[in-house]
């Protein structure tokens, strides 16, 4: 069995061969050039279509993320099928980013914070939770788990899915005769969704302004993809006050050009698509796993993550 | 039956006398004033001496916050218990502090956010939370929830307490011959203690110094009260880079004075004393219950939050 690595923004495959190289030491495992020998497995993150149109023997695509819209965007070989990673210590991490930013806001550290730097000991008037309802969009393995944490902390949540879901503890609703009202009960947004044709784009001033029965305050947390967001029309309705912050890890072109004016927009945290970074060792074994059931025989729609092509994620 | 209330500090006792007659209607309820009649019972912040030398009848001395240390420098009429709120919707506010103070600096979204100030999109490297072990001084309803929360975001969890307890998730160390091995487990320290004459000045030089088997890098979280801390200890071990940082809620002296070091130290994150806020609406069903329940012929000690004056919580 042969496994190629082809990684590109930034991502040594060095350390991904070598613990490929331990986990399967049957496989003959190499970094990929152009060129190189037929493949029967893949290790990819954002490959160029030459990779594609060369390996054309692939069975499996293993994506090292959770989302797999930049692969959809390329001609694949006939009998190939894309994994993509299925938690591998990346929902821990998006819990940990979303409770942090929706504790900040709800809170007010931020507020405090401030006041500290001048010096000033001075109550904010508490706010009841139960005014603080949360709407999650996209609820996989991430935004079922991020739900849970929200509800831990007593926070009314509901959750939005393309097709319907019972979840304890969650409101569900589902498709697109369901996003009305769960926009209507939601006044924070978490945006967990995958990028699809469906859902770019569904952060916008019409979806925005339907947040909490279209009531001012609304909260936008995007840990997703850039692109499920309208970049211009944020900052209007910031300054409206119809959304009263926003919270973005993902941003339609990253690194974020330097003069964006999301930077120092004072309602707006960034941070640099930091919020659930894949963790090496985890992953390595997943996948490693995974090839080790498809060579003794499993079928790929046994295991979790294949990716349905037409659905998109 | 009568009940008086008296609160010092800036808390207005109008809105508490209307709660507890709605919940209380067959009750006779008073703000106290010098020379009041006797009450049965008392729903007090801070009462001064001068309240307790007049009330002798005193049965229930009901306290609207959870700690109770300034009750017991006071004396009591002879046959006075008091009862501390029970949770009451403290606690989910506590751990909402610890874990965003907790995860803010984990994941060093501080260090992010200083960064976006200048328009900077750089990774950190992200950390182990194996080298995250978080250690939650005082095991009591609120000690015991804030470690449950962390276990949850997957950080090792140790507690210790005054007497032996064994909570799952938790790692229980207890007494002074436990506190060596808590403190060395310990990198990220919590104080959730009562303040007693065995607490005061738990958090000192020599404690902090200890934590992580004195490796470099401890961080604390204080949320008790700030007589456990040895104020003057703490910038030093920060400069000295033994500690990376500190959240603080509770100060010696508060409000804390505009000029002290606290407020502009880098490493420092100083709130209000504002994590967690009694709730008025849950606390007067609590008390009123209580008082129900000690008019129907319950004992004290049947309540909870009945305080052991000797322990002193």
């Amino acid at each position: 069995m042969r496994i190629t690595v082809c990684l590109s923004d930034n991502n040594r495959p060095e350390p991904w061969v070598e613990g490929l190289r331990r986990e399967l030491p049957q496989a003959e495992i190499q970094i990929w050039t152009p060129g190189a020998a037929l493949a029967d497995h893949a290790v990819v993150w954002a490959p160029p279509q030459q990779f594609l149109d060369e390996q054309q023997q692939l069975r499996g695509l293993f994506n090292i993320g959770a989302g797999v819209d930049a692969l959809l965007n390329l001609r694949l070989p006939p009998h190939t099928r894309i994994v993509r990673l299925d938690d591998a210590g990346m929902s821990v991490q998006m819990v940990e980013y979303v409770c942090h930013a929706l504790i900040r806001h709800f809170r007010e550290f931020d507020v405090y914070e401030a006041d500290a730097r001048e010096g000033v000991w001075s109550y904010r008037r508490p706010r009841a939770r139960r005014d603080f309802p949360v709407g999650v969009m996209g609820l996989g393995v991430l935004g079922e788990r991020v739900g849970h944490a929200i509800a831990q902390f007593e926070f009314p949540v509901q959750g939005w899915s393309r097709s319907p879901r019972q979840i304890d503890g969650i409101r569900c609703f589902d498709g697109d005769q369901g996003l009305d009202g769960f926009l209507a009960a939601s006044r924070v947004l978490v945006c967990l969704l995958p990028l699809t044709a469906q859902t770019r784009g569904i952060l916008n001033r019409e979806t925005l302004s339907r947040l909490h029965g279209g009531r001012p305050g609304g909260y936008l947390i995007n840990v997703a993809r850039g692109a499920h967001l309208m970049e211009q029309d944020l900052i209007p309705l910031l300054d409206a006050g119809q959304l009263a912050g926003a919270a973005l890890d993902v941003f339609a072109s990253e690194p974020l050009a330097p003069e964006h004016p999301f930077w120092r927009h004072p309602k707006i945290t960034v941070t640099p698509h930091a919020s659930a970074r894949t963790q090496r060792e985890e992953s390595v074994a997943q996948i490693a796993a995974k090839i080790r059931a498809l060579e003794a025989g499993a079928d790929f729609d046994t295991l979790p993550g294949v990716v349905d092509v037409q659905r998109g994620y």
